[in-house]
């Protein structure tokens, strides 16, 4: 028999009696053995007595009460602190489609940081389906054994309509992270760099290439914040009403950005002057194009592992630079967002996490930079440990406001 | 924000933090607060290095890994060693058709039991369909997820057409532990209790009432042990071919009992000079029926919590007297074969549990009995350590010998 995961105050760490494995000695993989997660029993089952009350008999009386009462679940089950992690595995990081069995550790370890950071409980689900029906009706059956959803790596335009039909299915929080939680970390970010370059949202120039997951969500963000004058791009330029090979959601975020801008044109031309580039896009923008945008500009390159605008370019033509990486100062990283955010959703149990509630979370994570405020400090670190209560402080407040708690 | 589960050597017990509940001072419900379960992260996130191991960058090249060789996933996920306990709440315990969010106590306590036991990892899954199509469906998604499915208290006749076909479309392990389970070890409390009355298995007449989930797999594991006398009942008398109300499960097994035995009747008619009564169907049955049995009779009432022979009524009729009940000697609990079974399966790597494998379980259970056997002994007590290696060796051993090992 294989060593088992004991069920002791210190689990093992199945690293330790690890047989040798396939690609032993590199220590990514020698991390990875066994893999990241596990379930651990958070009752004593010492003897007959404590079985037969986490257990049969006992647990019967649980059970009726339950059924008698559908709300006991928030009190008595894992439930209301579990997040389901699910994903189809068609837009995994920066690799695209590898299906769901390749898919699973990213999961995990995104199951680890709701743990480490929130304190919520998560299980990887990877589905053996991408057609978006399926998906939604198996999100949606699995629903009972949930307090959340979190929606990764699922690609676009798939993932608007699975997010939006699951949210209006289901009474638990249903969330995007590759949509939201990289628009509510950009836009925490974003907010410090106008503070410190002395812009307010109303006359500031914004610019997002890439139109997927995240750039659609970047773009809804800012416009809810405050920003009025905002170009997306595709590959063929910006998204404007008069293009006639928009899919459904670009239309969407064409005609958003149309009532504020009516810009067009290509990514060059949008750039020149502009006081703001985001890169959700992957690919690169030529050093030429960022050299024609304002004085004091801000410039996000945020694919991985390769910025659309690399640090060393951005810095001769902008004052403030953010990338996604963890190797330059200014990270936008969503793990700043999502464990805090389904943390004090599930602290008040709610019902859905609104657009009031993300914005609670930007500005919560804006605040925490504070008077140390600087070119290469405008987002905490994914470390700082004020960042989870704060996040979660606020998002609880926010859904209290907007009428989502149900305590 | 609420106390999180902290990641840490010694995991907190969610109850030491929880607020009053609607039923505090209850000690079953008390131990229920917060439920049973969390998961816990394997690696150490100390730091910006170990985070750019476990999750990105470092975690793409396990994910491309994997998407090059799907073997990978045995070695650098956690799926492997976890099952999902999936249930549509048609069936749990003797409390009937309860819907999904009631039947999640009971699935976290059998999650705990996986894990103590066996040192499996599990999820409880309680889905919010109860139709046959869209549960095979769902569980079939959810495949990538896990490296076996534990099915549990979803009604017959659908967890038959359910767990077949389920089995014939994937390649893990498939196991409806309310009948192999149970069927698992009532044999091998049987094979003792035949050896302590000094009865061969073709020399014995049995007779089990109950043609559910557990009636019908405890019948199909007689006859494959070589019981060739045996009557199964339901409420309307033996299952017998002319009879032309049965199900199709019904008529699998009375057309398999008619090959051995050809009786028809009641209850009442089957049970005189019967050698061993199995009861998996709750209700009660009248002492003049038990008291016509054999010498040396044998009677195991399973139904749980109230036997369908109560002990001090069996002990007068019969030598050998089984329940389903942890205050009486001769416990028959699934909780002896499940997490052994799983563990056998998982530590080769089975496609399949097999006949073969579940026959083996009950040897291996039955043997630990050894000279110890008496009539208040003829199983081993669930807290008995030496089940769980016992039950995983020899189902890994039958695994390999039935051609279902991968390693």
């Amino acid at each position: 028999m294989a060593t088992p995961h004991e069920n002791t105050d210190a689990p093992e760490t199945p690293q330790a009696a690890a047989p040798d494995h396939p690609l032993a000695g590199d220590p990514v993989f020698d991390l990875h053995v066994g893999g990241k997660l596990e379930t651990v029993s958070t009752v004593s089952l010492a003897g007959a007595e404590e079985l037969s009350m986490a257990y049969t008999p006992g647990v019967a009386r649980v059970c009726t009460a339950i059924a008698e009462d559908p709300s006991m679940t928030q009190h008595y089950t894992w439930v209301p602190n579990v997040v389901a992690v699910v994903t189809d595995g068609t837009a995994v990081l920066g690799l695209g489609d590898i299906g769901p069995a390749a898919a699973m550790p990213v999961m995990e370890g995104k199951a680890v940081l709701f743990k480490q950071f929130g304190g919520v409980d998560a299980v990887p689900i990877c589905l053996d389906t991408t057609d978006t029906d399926e998906i939604i009706e198996t999100v949606a059956r699995l629903a009972p054994s949930f307090g959340g959803i979190n929606l990764e790596d699922i690609s676009a335009p798939r993932c608007f309509e699975i997010e939006d039909r699951l949210k209006e299915r289901l009474d638990i929080p249903v969330f995007h992270d590759d949509q939201h939680g990289t628009a509510v970390v950009a836009l925490a970010a974003l907010k410090n760099a106008l503070r410190l370059t002395g812009r307010t949202p109303a006359e500031t120039r914004v610019v997002i290439s890439g139109a997927g997951a995240a750039g659609v969500a970047v773009a809804r963000i800012l416009l809810e914040a405050g920003i009025t004058d905002l170009a997306v791009t595709d590959r063929k330029g910006v998204l404007s009403s008069d293009r006639d090979d928009l899919t459904p959601i670009k239309r969407v975020v064409a005609e958003l950005t149309a009532d504020t801008t009516g810009r067009s044109g290509t990514l060059a031309d949008v750039l020149v002057g502009a006081d703001v580039y985001i890169g959700v896009s992957g690919g690169t923008v030529p050093e030429e194009h960022v050299a024609r945008m304002a004085d004091d500009a801000i410039i996000f390159g945020l694919a991985n592992p390769t910025p659309e605008v690399l640090p060393e370019v951005a810095h001769r033509h902008a004052r403030v630079v953010a990338t996604g990486r963890s190797d330059f100062p200014n990270q936008i990283n969503n793990v700043l967002a999502f464990p805090g955010i389904f943390r004090g959703a599930f602290d008040v149990r709610a019902t859905a996490i609104t657009e009031g509630m993300k914005l609670a979370a930007a500005d919560a994570l804006a605040a925490l930079v504070g008077d140390r405020l600087a070119e290469d400090y405008i987002i905490p670190s994914p470390f700082d440990d004020r960042v989870g209560p704060a996040v979660s402080a606020a998002v609880a407040e926010a859904a209290r406001r907007d009428g989502v708690a149900r305590r």
